[in-house]
């Protein structure tokens, strides 16, 4: 049972005692600032479209050399502070938030996401055991279960299920690298852990994946010369025939597959493997299958959009980022397993200062057991805030009008006969390119981008340089939509 | 230079154009609920006596069981949330700001600090490479030379020497999984990128080293079997007699010595290894020498303390905790290389859709090729906050009072009969036992940690069940350690 602690009658210090004579901020002044300061956020947020989405202008140098070479020898007011995010770091960013940002992937934020960071930094509590903080670990696994049901993912990715669990990492990266390090633990019975060896274990991606996925395997001993970069169709959607080929031949020459990733929605251009099969294969050979689910994932949270789920019913391990499309802020990436087991086995070392008896009873989870840190935030409370006060329905409802705008967005590119669209747009990225070539198309891009009128990244299709116009920013509306491509037209003469 | 926007007449989404169907929360509803959320978090750290360290009562389920097991179908006021965090957060979680938290190692939080998390939330940007928000990279980088420049750290980490440089971590396990890949690429002239062959690479540290280096070695492809435990003396500090012997021997045996890491105030018992002479080694031998200071580097922006420094002068990589004794809430490990070709050449992966023009150019940092994970968090704002707000002398005196009630503590533990002190207690941490032996001294550390009135955890020193008495809360005084100590008497009968 919780007890109610008896908060109304707190003693407290610096009102009672004496002020300690290293805390040089009161409470009142605390107050007095934290309410300043998120007046300056909403200002911030509201008035964004003041701002270009990146000052083409800037030069790098500009933001440090308009700060103090040398910190200060005196405290400062925190209007000092105020002014300088207003006259330093404004100018200096790019705004993720803007309307007409539609580079990248998005990472939208919501008030009330910004909320659970704030209440997250005060508590200023530490996740790595349950022991150390119980509440962050049982709201994140709670949390887990709840988007587990959001999403309609597998039953046997919930923590309480036999095998399976869920966790929150920083990023779609660290995930990629635990399922690799749990599928290297999975392949070699744990002897990896011993005598480190990988040099039999192969890798497979598509050319479409992310490139985390080279990176997290490098990292884990995978060096490219194991990682076979699987060809795809013409949807950029991994070519299974080319899959069981490879991975035919690795077997003939004495190596050993251990891990797959799928990507559903990539990078490039939102494009989706097919999992289904790729289980097939992976669950024959006993490969770990990793299904990579970063930006597109969210999209299950709308029942007309839980296709982006098939095939997940045979995946190992899973992963999306409610950072990029649910309004809760970086960083904050689900990551599920079917099989903690193995995550475990990679992942724990338990030095005598971290033993417990509720960790020793099997009763409870260590996150630190489940990631590559050992300290972790309390990141479940700004899930938990977004869910509560902004509601699955508003984010529903903004993630059809991000699809529906880039169906709208289509229907307009296709209507000039300059441009032409180069990849299926299952969902809010659209890939785009004039017909005239690679060079015109590299350099709308770059012109674009120098107005500060909207920002759009660039990538590479078949050869073929393309500009990727990404729809996720939570206050871009028809309007947003229509002046970026408005921009591009009148840029492309 | 940086062109101020005209941020004072911005045109508001939201008041002047219809408000989205999509956003819950107005923003005068964030307003104030941002402003109540700010009075709780002053309310929570200023009455957080009323709490005990951990509600001994607590049991694996309880919080969980006092929250739905599903996700609300519509949404909920922010005053219901605000309730929650005290019905079933407060009593649900470990009080890391209590002044009598004398467990692990600290993880304190400063007001101006929880601001700056706020202001990052608040901006949402990535940082992942300078183009997506060159603020966030210039600011980093300048915080890191600050810190340079306060802690007295060697010129050759800075970002403007000639093959140095800075990048806040989130944590020291991260710092020491990029130093050991660092030092992978450089032992193997980069091949490990293509082969992943790491079979004849040896890793040195102490057996009272931290449990991130097995973990962070683990990973690399470093199994236990070839990471050496060196030996300590008599004060837990490696023997570099032991390590030669053992590096000769790897030698002879055809292995590689690649990496040594030297802790600067270790878990178990804040000792120090001898860097200098452990540099000699590694020169001499073409190894990595890394420096963990997680806790106790942040000791040196005391001038007295500045000896936490020795023999950093020849190491490749260093790192130290803000989140641990500065007051910046976690995560901020800052992490320093004097060789970051290495890094970047560990870690960098360009894909097409990251290129810019200005990594291109090389005249800007992309701290991605710095780090594991490709998003990052604009962290740099809370120590830049801190810095400013709460200034480094206040810093200073609270380090300095910290050392003072450590000394006091072990005069009085000396004091009495029954206790000994078991190592020694160069700044912050005292570790003690009852002479009676390993049950007694274990039953003690149980028993005070039932009554909620203090939190110490064990460790095991020279085979003896040790507790360590940790004392770095920002809110501690004489008063609480005093407490503690008395509380610990009481139970030793």
């Amino acid at each position: 049972m919780l007890t109610t602690c008896a908060k109304g009658t707190p003693a407290r210090i610096g009102t009672t005692g004496p002020r300690l004579p290293y805390v040089s901020v009161t409470p009142e002044e605390f107050r007095q600032n934290g309410y300043a300061l998120i007046d300056w956020i909403t200002d911030y947020i509201e008035g964004i479209e003041a701002f270009p989405v990146i000052d083409p202008e800037l030069q790098p140098g500009d933001v440090r050399a308009a700060l103090p070479a040398h910190p200060p020898t005196a405290i400062e007011p925190f209007d000092a502070v105020l002014r300088d995010l207003d006259a330093v770091i404004l100018p200096g960013i790019t705004h993720w938030q803007h309307p007409n940002f539609f580079a990248y992937f998005p990472a939208n934020s919501s008030y009330s996401s910004i909320l659970g960071e704030l209440a997250s930094a005060g508590l200023s509590v530490q996740g790595m055991s349950w022991i150390t903080s119980p509440a962050c670990t049982e709201v994140e696994t709670l949390m887990l279960d709840w988007m587990q049901e959001l999403l309609g993912l597998p039953q046997r990715f919930r923590s309480d299920s036999a095998t399976g669990g869920g966790v929150i990492h920083g990023s779609a990266s660290e995930a990629t690298l635990a399922a690799i390090l749990a599928a290297r633990w999975r392949t070699t019975n744990g002897r990896v852990n011993l005598d480190g060896d990988t040099s039999s274990l192969v890798a497979y991606a598509t050319t479409q994946a992310h490139s985390s996925i080279e990176k997290g395997l490098r990292i884990a001993g995978i060096g490219l010369d194991r990682m076979r970069m699987v060809p795809v169709d013409e949807n950029f959607a991994m070519r299974v025939d080319e899959l069981v080929r490879m991975m035919t031949a690795d077997i003939d020459a004495g190596l050993t597959p251990f891990f797959v990733c799928a990507t559903h929605g990539t990078t490039s251009s939102t494009s989706f493997d097919p999992t289904a099969e790729i289980a097939t294969v992976c669950n024959a050979n006993n490969v770990w299958l990793h299904v990579d689910a970063a930006m597109s994932g969210i999209a299950a949270l709308a029942p007309e959009y839980r296709w982006v789920n098939n095939g997940l019913e045979l995946a190992d391990s899973y992963c999306t980022n409610p950072h990029k499309w649910m309004g809760v802020n970086f960083d904050c990436d689900l990551f599920w397993t079917a099989d903690r087991a193995a995550l475990l086995g990679a992942l724990s070392i338990l030095p005598e200062y971290l033993r417990s008896k509720a960790a020793e009873s099997g009763a409870v989870i260590d996150y630190r057991d489940w990631q590559v840190p050992l300290g972790r935030r309390f990141r479940s409370l700004k899930l938990w805030f977004t869910i509560r006060c902004d509601g699955i329905e508003s984010i529903q409802t903004m993630i059809r009008e991000h699809v529906r705008l880039t169906e709208l967005l289509a229907q307009w590119v296709v209507a000039d006969h300059r441009f032409e669209v180069v990849a299926p747009h299952p969902l809010n990225l659209l890939c785009i390119r004039l017909r005239e070539g690679n060079e015109a198309t590299d350099s709308l891009i770059e012109r674009a981008n120098l107005t500060g009128k909207a920002l759009f990244t660039r990538t590479v299709l078949n050869t073929q340089s393309t500009l990727r116009f990404s729809i996720g920013s939570r206050l871009t509306t028809e309007r947003h939509v229509l002046d970026g491509w408005q921009l591009l037209q009148s840029l492309a003469q």
